[in-house]
C-alpha cells in the first residue's frame, strides 16, 4: 500500500482518544499537520483551518475531518477541491443533502472520499456479515444502551439539533446492522423519547422490516446506569448469532468465535489507504438515512428534562 | 409512444381529483382495473387489493399507487415482482430507505419504476429550469402558503407521523426547485412550528444554501387565510424570475413568458408512458431527502394545538 501523509481538522477527544494512537499504529500514513482554532498537537505544525494548513503544506495528500458536524461540508468540499482525499469520521455530514454532493465532487475530482463507520472495523463484524450472507434472517434485536453522563460527559451539543441524541452512539448499532445484515431493512415504527429541554432523543424504539419480512427491533438508551450494553442478536435459520461489546465479541450458537480488543480506528485508517491506492471512493449513507428516517416517521414524546 | 394498460391502487380524492382525468386525456393509457378495499369506479372492474387485481387482469402493464404513505412500498414491491411498470404518487414512500429497495429491485426486474412529482410538470417549470441551466444564481425566496382547513378538510392524517404537515404541500415546492436550480443545495437552519396537539409542523422556516454560497429561504405556512400563496422569486446575475401560482406563471423581469392552466397530471402520465415506452426509470429522492434533512436538522418549536 502506497504511504500518504495526512493533516488533521479537528482536534478534540476522539482525535485524542482514537485517531492519534490508530495513526501512530499505520505504517504508510504520515500525520503533517494539525487544524484547530482552539488548539495543537506537541512538535506538530498547527494551523487556524483548513486552507491554512493546506497553504503552508501543498505536499499533504489525505485529511480527516473530525470537526463538529455542521462545519464538515464546507471543509470537506474545499479539501475535495484542492485535489485532497478526505476521510469524514461519523456521521458524515448534518444532513443526507450534503453528503450526496461530496460524492459527487469526490468523483468529479478523482479522489477517495471515506465516510468512516468506525464500528463496523469492530473484530466480529467481518465474520457475522460473512456468516450471515448466504442466510435468512428471521429476527434481530439490537440494544444499545449506555449511561450518557459517563460516555458524553458536558457533551451540550448532543441535545442540539445535528447532534442527533441517543441516535449518536445509535448509528454505530446501524453502521454494523447495515453492514452485516443480508437484505436492506426499512423503519416500520419508531417512538422517540425527548427531554423537554433538548431537541434530540435520550431513547428510541425502533421496529424495522426486510424485504422477506423480518422483525427487526433496536431498543436505544441514553439512562443506562452501569456498564454500556452494545449488543445485537440474529436469529437465523435456527441458529443465533450475538455480536456484544459493540462487535468485539462473536459467538453462534453458544461457540465463542472471536473476543478480541477492539482496534476499530487502526482498521479505518488501514482501509483508507486501502482506498487511496486504489482510487475508490466509499461512501455509504445508509446509517445516516436510517437516523433521518427515524426523525421523518417516529412518534416524538416528551419526557423529563435532562439535567447534567 | 406504445399503448400500455393500468390499474389504479387506491381509489382516493388525488384518483378522482386529478389521475382520471388525466388517464382519460392520455391516449396510450388504458385504464383496467382498480384495487381499494372501500371503493371502486362505475363501469370498471373493482377489487379489494392489488394482488386480487393482477390476478384477475394478469395483462395489466402497469400500475398506479396512489394509497396512503406507509402501505405503498410493499405494494409497489408486490407489483414490480410481477413485472409491472409503476408509478407512485409523491412521496415515493413513509422512508428514504425503503424507496432505494424499490429503486434497486425495479433495476433487477427490469421495469420502470417512476416516482412522480406532479409539480414538476406545471407549466412553467421547463423553461424557467432551461433559463437557470447556464446562470449563477443568487437568492431564492420561497413561499408556499396555504389554508390547511381549505385544502386539506379533515385529513387527520396529515398530523400523524408520515403525514409531514405543512411538508405535503411543501415538498411540492421542494420538487420544483431541486428540478429547476442549477446547483444541488443543503439545509443550513430550520424552525418548524409544531401544534401541541400534532407530530408534524403546521409551520416551518428554511434556510439553505449551495455550493456557491447562494442564499434560499423557504416559508411554509398552512395557517394562510384567503387565497393560497404558491411562488418563488430567483435573483441571477441581475435578473429574476418569479415562478408563481405554483409553477402556472413565469415571469423574468416583468416579462410574462407564460400563463397557463396547470395540467399536471396529464404531463406525469405522458411522462410515464415515455419512461415505459424506453425502458427507463426515474426516481428523484431529492425532495423527500429535503423533508427528512428538515426533520433531522430542524428546531422543534411548540405551538397552538390545530383545532379544526
Amino acid at each position: 500500500m502506497s504511504d500518504f501523509t495526512l493533516g488533521l481538522v479537528g482536534v478534540g477527544k476522539i482525535v485524542r482518544d482514537q485517531h492519534l494512537p490508530a495513526i501512530a499504529a499505520t505504517p504508510n500514513c504520515h500525520l503533517v499537520a494539525t487544524a484547530d482554532p482552539y488548539t495543537s498537537l506537541p512538535d506538530l505544525p498547527g494551523y487556524q483551518g483548513l486552507e491554512a494548513m493546506l497553504d503552508a503544506h501543498p505536499d499533504i495528500d489525505a485529511v480527516a475531518i473530525c470537526t463538529p458536524t455542521h462545519l464538515r461540508y464546507s471543509q470537506a468540499r474545499a479539501a475535495l477541491l484542492r485535489g485532497k482525499h478526505v476521510l469524514l469520521e461519523k456521521p458524515p455530514g448534518a444532513t443526507l443533502s450534503e453528503v450526496e454532493d461530496l460524492i459527487a465532487t469526490a468523483s468529479r475530482q478523482g479522489v477517495s472520499l471515506f465516510a468512516a463507520w468506525h464500528s463496523r472495523f469492530a473484530p466480529g463484524v467481518a465474520q457475522a456479515r460473512k456468516w450471515l450472507s448466504e442466510r435468512q434472517v428471521q429476527r434481530v434485536e439490537i440494544e444499545w444502551k449506555e449511561d450518557v453522563r459517563v460516555w458524553h460527559p458536558g457533551q451540550a451539543w448532543i441535545w442540539e439539533v445535528g447532534g442527533m441524541g441517543v441516535f449518536d452512539p445509535g448509528i454505530n448499532a446501524l453502521s454494523i446492522a447495515t453492514a452485516i445484515l443480508p437484505q436492506p431493512f426499512f423503519l416500520q415504527k419508531a417512538r422517540l423519547q425527548v427531554p423537554s429541554n433538548a431537541q434530540t432523543p435520550i431513547a428510541a424504539e425502533l421496529s424495522f422490516t426486510d424485504p422477506e419480512g423480518a422483525l427487526i427491533e433496536a431498543d436505544f438508551d441514553f439512562r443506562q446506569p452501569g456498564p454500556p450494553t452494545w449488543d445485537m442478536h440474529i436469529d437465523s435459520d435456527g441458529s443465533r448469532l450475538s455480536l456484544t461489546q459493540g462487535g468485539c465479541r462473536l459467538v453462534i450458537d453458544d461457540d465463542v468465535l472471536i473476543d478480541a480488543e477492539e482496534r476499530e480506528y487502526q482498521g479505518l485508517y488501514a482501509r483508507f489507504g486501502e482506498l487511496i491506492t486504489k482510487k475508490r471512493s466509499e461512501v455509504d449513507v445508509a446509517p445516516l438515512r436510517q437516523v433521518a428516517d427515524a426523525f421523518l416517521y417516529g412518534h416524538r414524546e416528551t419526557t423529563d428534562a435532562f439535567i447534567e
